[in-house]
């Protein structure tokens, strides 16, 4: 049921003391596979984007087994994954929590295996509130790459037998859109058209979009949701023409210390890897927005549809 | 003054039997002169997008130079030119306008300079009233390439001593921002940064933005105006963060026909030429928005800033 990206087996394999990824950052135009050997290299594939969203989460843990073939203690390889992405706080609480138990005794790759599971019931229940607010027809506005619990979502709409139809901005400037959640879309089966990341509004205006749906990196105290650049002027928008909002979260619980990663220029002055004008020129890229309550109609968790500010 | 693109010299250059236009497709990465030697091949020119913006006008009313020369009438010429971009009304007209005074015996030369005359006179009364609107400290956003009245409504702002800093969305598909306005600013000593057309509601959220400029297609019956696809999702943002928005248009009459038009899906399923997705996905491409007057402070014409909706 799951589109290529999102597959356990594409995301992390260990075969033959050697870890395994499907690029992110080539695909879809290349299926090629990233290869580490070692804690650190696996640091830097998760610091150079190699996989992203939920992937970093599921090849730290993979890297806990590299560590341990290789005699690295589970306390130095957990500094190293935690620090490749320091906003990540999922993946690093992730980790801690698994140590704690090899720790106390437990298999290593028993517990990497239940914790895939617990996530993969997790999407499963946050899809069927997901597609419980998809009503037959609607047309659907995305940002990014939501990732299983968008995905399943609208699959589980379709075997209810509603007819759902995609938008898909491109999502500069890594075009996750364009690059990941287009073409899984396409591998599921669903209707889906990209579109430029100026283009929500117009569509919304048209009438064309029924409901807005996103996957979420953080809550904050307040209940905003931080989640990837974009996704708020889009939620401006749909506010703006009476369409809903809901962003899916992992957690129910608040992170109370976001800060908005700047990275570098050259990846808006470039686009796939090209310079699009002239080197010399500057540009900002913050990486996230924070999307405040007012303008979220639901958070879908898989204990439900959280409404705390109605 | 103006930066290079929008120079009378690089827009249309009539020499030697031969009309020569600088490729805006290449800029800033390439400085190409585009070369026409009939009114036909200037027809393709404007239909490619080699020149845009109020380039197709300059360009078609040199190419009456060419036409004049190689004994080609010109109605035939009016025919040829007017049809190589249906929704370019102002184009048609001007065409229209200056080979009816030809007819009646006046000088196609003498006519191309008084009219171009009075468009650099116009630009100048817009930027008169643009650079009024600005205020010291103040940020400006804007979308797609908003040329002369934009650029040196900014110019005029800054020789009154104001500072200003531009916030440019690289407007894809075409990159325009990227391409065209970010390089102009900087040629014009005007701090510039390049952001994607997700990002602008993230710097009005900060309070680094207080005013919204761009140019306008057209103005509709009900003074809603048209502009590049983009314009529409940053008004709105715009409007929900009290931001004023400013389109600045050459008419003050209005337009009845506007017809979006939807053009080829390849356009944003590739990146300055090249595929960043599978080519047998689907994309949608409507080239402009609609803005309705609730979202426009005012509208900037050479007669003053109309404000029909207060």
């Amino acid at each position: 049921m799951l589109p290529l990206v999102l597959r356990h087996s594409e995301i992390a394999r260990y075969e033959g003391g050697k870890l395994y990824t499907l690029d992110r950052r080539r695909y879809p135009l290349e299926k090629k596979y990233y290869v580490m050997q070692s804690v650190k290299e696996v640091a830097i594939a998760i610091k150079n984007m190699v996989t992203q969203g939920g992937g970093p989460m599921e090849l730290a843990l993979h890297a806990l087994l590299l560590a341990k073939d290789q005699g690295v203690s589970l306390s130095d390889a957990y500094e190293i994954l935690s620090s490749s992405r320091p906003t990540n706080k999922s993946m690093a609480n992730t980790l801690k929590e698994v140590i704690k138990k090899v720790e106390e005794g437990e298999d290593l790759g028993s517990l990497i295996n239940s914790t895939l599971a617990a996530y993969d019931e997790a999407y499963d229940k946050m899809s069927d509130y997901g597609a419980s607010l998809i009503k037959d027809g609607d047309g659907i506005l995305t940002t990014c790459f939501a990732e299983h619990s968008f995905l399943l979502s609208l699959k589980k709409a379709m075997l209810d037998g509603k007819r759902v139809r995609v938008y898909v901005p491109e999502t500069r400037p890594y075009l996750q859109g364009s690059r990941l959640t287009l073409p899984s879309l396409s591998q599921m089966g669903i209707e889906a058209y990209l579109i430029t990341d100026g283009m929500p509004a117009f569509f919304m205006a048209r009438g064309d979009i029924n409901i807005y749906m996103t996957a979420s990196d953080a809550i904050l105290p307040d209940y905003s949701v931080s989640n990837k650049i974009g996704t708020l002027e889009h939620a401006i928008a749909a506010s703006y023409y009476g369409i809903p909002y809901y962003p899916f979260s992992l957690k129910s619980s608040y992170n109370s210390d976001i800060k908005i990663e700047m990275r570098d220029e050259e990846e808006v002055l470039k686009v796939a890897g090209r310079y699009v004008t002239d080197s010399s020129l500057h540009a900002l890229y913050p990486a996230f927005d924070i999307i405040p309550p007012c303008l979220i109609k639901g958070i879908i968790t898989k204990d439900g549809v959280l409404k705390p500010f109605e």
